[in-house]
């Protein structure tokens, strides 16, 4: 029996979503039907939009996690001889790095601290010092810690040197400014359970047309070809096999809520308010962000776990789960931290909220030392 | 605006489901909590169960439609020298031919008219005259035309000549027959969206356990890795990747609600009254049937179109549509007909009711030769 509320869920995704967006998937949708396809070509309009891509882009969604988007990306995008650079902070640039490897596509990790952001000077002196690679691979969000790379001027080096860029904005997109004017791409990959505040299930790969329309045959996978999934879809109006059309009816009405809100200013300044008081709040209480101010996206939020010999994550986060704040267990190897997230259908109360709920399970766990240990320290 | 009803969905999937099964996706789950992995956990378990897998096999949850899981089952399961036989009577036996060719296994195509079942002695002699063939992908019910192909009788071939079998159960599992000691397989594909009246987003596979687990670095895609997916499962209860945490938990109260009713044997016994129905009252109105009876699975009915100039398939569906049913367009190549589903949260009444629409539509459209052209006639 379930009794109270469900807990907020203060994670990269799935995320607490509204309840005007649970209740969209309240109807059955034919895959087939004009009805359900009007709802698909409105989104892959309105999705293009929010990056300004204009004609010379397509919105090319899929089933699956974001993931799987990324590696459509990169199979159906690069050619089977390219050689991607991935610019590495983190654990989902180091996913990056492995999906080349299962797809036979040439790869350069480039290891970046992962407190630190990826830089357009650093791609730059790699690019220059491996003329053979085709294509960057950047993670605009890196959410392992929470690091915002400098996309803009990545894109700038790559539209410079002639290299084409793809781009994973899952955790950024809609929320972090993004432009194809200042900031052109290939292909760039985002997914509906993520900042467009819709449900997970589905992918979306934001994708030049005319490199899109000359990949035909290039990749790996039926499932994931994207020029398949296209010019079905543009011949048809229909995905090519089922889609998940309770999370697609979700995402729309996620993202008429998200134009109604006002876009993506609007968006990040409700994430940029959570995100301070988060950090405010928890500073008051003694933790520490693992990441400098300047390179925080106001995404998700690393901290040092507490020096007290009483704190293990486990119990902690079963302890702020009763009192109704489901937390993210950290992802780096070198240093203990959590995570908590700032994105998801709430605001700045739900992070006073969550603030009172730690301060309650430090009290109760006898944990005293909340700052991290002295050799640990950033 | 929205005014009545939602329209019934006679489709092969997206099917209608029912309301209860909707609601269970007005809840957020966090994909890293025990409470949502106890879900997954607990879906495994019964879906391994409906084919009476016992310890010897596993089931492998995967994000995506249906297909995704069929190529990531030939992926995995598939040596990268492998070959496959595909007994072939429709669309779906001709998807998993085009699935070998994009991932590079050997495969023989084996034609097999649409309107008649593979049958055990077709495969043995397929097999007899190829040594080199490892793999058999059997499709089971090929919703293409409807046939019901000889599952049991091919399974005992395989098991006899050391075949691997490979069985898209898509749109047969959990309402048709399927039990590993009458049927051995390697591995069983079907999906959240078709018989077990969830709604769409996710597959599964149903494997041999000891051979998935010698299926380490087989598969050609990261999201795709089956062996992947699982050894992360059963080390952390998780899904590797976000997880459609709504589909989830939406099949997890469409399998309660199946288990419920009396599991296969009366969802069986459901589907089998429904297509009894509309068959018989289709009759009455002048339609008749692509397939014999014997080969009919009582899943998706082909009906041959009418006969009459006055009938568009496209006009029909619209104006049926508006009297609340979707029905499905024909996929056979040479003779036009016309599909419509028995499968979702619907019973009999259903059936008399879209036969009722089905009449207006008729007589509205002017359509008074209902059977087909003599010279199409199977």
């Amino acid at each position: 029996m379930i009794v109270g509320n469900d807990p907020i869920l203060l994670t990269p995704g799935p995320l607490t979503t509204s309840l005007a967006t649970k209740q969209a998937m309240l109807r059955d949708w034919g895959s087939w039907d004009a009805a359900f396809n009007a709802v698909t070509a409105s989104l892959r309009r309105d999705l293009v939009a929010v990056v300004g891509g204009g004609e010379d882009y397509t919105c090319v969604p899929l089933q699956g996690s974001g993931t799987f988007s990324v590696e459509a990306a990169i199979g159906t995008v690069v050619p089977r001889d390219g050689k991607v650079l991935v610019p590495n902070n983190g654990a989902y640039c180091a996913r990056i790095v492995r999906i080349c490897g299962y797809l036979n596509r040439a790869v350069v990790d480039l290891p970046v601290p992962e407190d630190q952001p990826a830089t357009a000077a650093i791609v730059d002196a790699a690019l220059a010092a491996d003329p053979t690679i085709t294509h960057v691979a950047q993670v605009h969000c890196e959410t392992g810690a929470g690091v915002l790379n400098d996309l803009a001027g990545i894109a700038q080096v790559c539209a410079k040197r002639g290299k084409g860029l793809i781009v994973d904005a899952m955790s950024s997109f809609a929320a972090l400014p993004i432009d194809v004017a200042s900031a052109p791409f290939d292909a760039l990959i985002a997914a509906s359970g993520k900042c467009l505040e819709g449900v997970p299930g589905m992918g979306f790969v934001i994708v030049r047309r005319k490199v899109l329309e000359s990949r035909a045959g290039n990749a790996h996978s039926l499932a994931m070809d994207l020029h398949d999934q296209y010019v079905y879809m543009e011949k048809t109006t229909q995905w090519r096999y089922t889609p998940p059309t309770h999370v697609v009816a979700a995402l729309r009405a996620a993202v008429d809520q998200y134009l109604a809100e006002g876009g993506q200013p609007a968006r990040l300044a409700r994430y940029r308010a959570n995100c301070e008081t988060l950090i405010s709040g928890m500073a008051a209480l003694g933790f520490r962000p693992f990441l400098k101010a300047e390179v925080q996206a106001p995404i998700i939020v690393t901290f040092h776990a507490p020096a007290d010999p009483a704190y293990d994550f486990k119990t902690f986060y079963a302890k702020t789960r009763e009192r109704g704040y489901i937390l993210y267990p950290g992802k780096l190897t070198q240093v203990e931290t959590f995570r908590v997230g700032c994105i998801g259908a709430i605001d700045a109360n739900e992070m006073r909220n969550v603030v009172s709920a730690v301060a309650q399970t430090l009290k109760e766990l006898g944990i005293k030392q909340v700052s991290p240990p002295e050799r640990r320290a950033a």
